[in-house]
């Protein structure tokens, strides 16, 4: 008899996050860990431990979650999407699927991971934006919020916006953008890894900016100030996506 | 001791079709215009029945349906959206409001409606757009989609794309156009007014088209022959929107 073959696979991974407690396992709370563990085992029979590029929190929605496991199910790539997606709630999907080398983490193996941060900034709320967005009524000068932020590219200590740790809090930004759409504002920021409520803290501090409490000045010495939650009050989760997670090509199984 | 003044106004207003049976007044039932009409009275003390541009159907989301009322309230009109937006549960706001001649009917004296159809087009499900979209899977000919649409622009009969009625089903249509964006694939209507579940019924026969089960010209025969519910079944609700409302511009009181 041969030896059991294990594969490993990546998971591109969309959900509402109003349905969530946040990614993490908990029991007795819904979960998109406890969901796709649960759809994994109703697929394969097997009990599989998943992990994921970014540990989203309660409420926080994603277009591009990555989440890897090992398997030894031979069923094609299409066949689990469709055996996936068959088990999942509505809230959650996957939306591909790759095979990845073996040793691969989702979280680990992240290059880079870029979070969005939807702002509607109109006079009267919209009933088809408020579970997609953060509502601010006052007028944003969304020109003002992108020259702020560029001070955020680099390699920085970004402990003013996140809480007391005792880990690193030094990160390396990729990019950091403001658009507005029509009455939409929108924040792109590309990171290697995030700490835990950054982008949420960073939006916080960039709205204060945009309705004129802080300037540009003022929001590189607080970045550069390094205390802990110095950014204040963090924006609400159902503005912010996990969009996308990069990781490097030669940890894609080739034809997968 | 002067007689009551009233005034004739005009809302802009959006909601998520998935909170409402509808429309139209039902004992017992959510529906857009019992929320209006109970806001309304909050904000008033007057029992103020209203008129809608369309009777969109339970389901159906509206970005600027047109609701008109009369009311003897002195509220300023910001007031006024203020109050409204706070008597009115979160999947319904006011936009907008404006003061409009006496004797207006949003319904009656619209000029043109505008409807759009928002179609999924991916091999796997969207959770963050299940609710605003029909999502087909299989992938649609959305160039042959576009093409087939035109012959509904002008003066026709539309009995096809309706159930039976007494009434003339004779519309004119002043735009039909399908694009794609991304994985999206969105139909703009643009007519004097439309019958019901018309736009739902064009839609699913242009779904049929983008497919390959139908082509341009049994489109336009399937228009033409006039028999009710030819057009075959009718595509579901949530993707449907009403986007606008348009008034000749001397039914609006100046500098409201």
């Amino acid at each position: 008899m041969e030896p059991l073959a294990f594969r490993k696979l990546a998971l591109t991974v969309e959900y509402d996050g109003a349905a969530y407690c946040g990614f993490q396992f908990q029991v007795d709370q819904p979960t998109v860990q406890g969901d796709i563990e649960r759809a994994l085992e109703n697929t394969t029979g097997e009990r599989i431990r998943v992990a994921g590029a970014g540990r989203t929190d309660a409420g926080v929605h994603a277009r591009g979650q990555v989440v890897s496991f090992s398997t030894v199910s031979t069923l094609s790539e299409g066949s689990l999407i469709g055996a996936l997606n068959h088990y999942l709630r509505p809230n959650i999907a996957v939306r591909s699927i790759r095979e990845v080398a073996n040793g691969f983490d989702a979280r680990r193996d992240a290059l880079s991971r870029e979070y969005r941060y939807r702002i509607l900034n109109s006079a009267t709320p919209s009933p088809l934006e408020r579970k997609y967005s953060c509502f601010i009524p006052a007028a944003l000068d969304a020109d003002a919020m992108g020259r702020a932020c560029r001070c955020l590219v680099g390699v920085h200590d970004f402990a003013s916006f996140t809480g007391p740790t005792a880990r690193s809090t030094v990160r390396e930004v990729y990019r950091a953008e403001v658009a507005r759409e029509g009455d939409l504002v929108i924040l792109d920021v590309a990171a290697n890894s995030f700490l835990h409520k950054q982008v949420r803290s960073i939006a916080g501090a960039l709205v204060r900016v945009g309705l004129g409490k802080l300037d540009s000045s003022e929001f590189e010495q607080l970045m550069q100030a390094r205390q802990p939650a110095l950014g204040g009050p963090v924006a609400p989760p159902q503005g912010l996506y996990l969009m996308r997670v990069i990781y490097p090509e030669e940890k894609f199984v080739k034809g997968s």
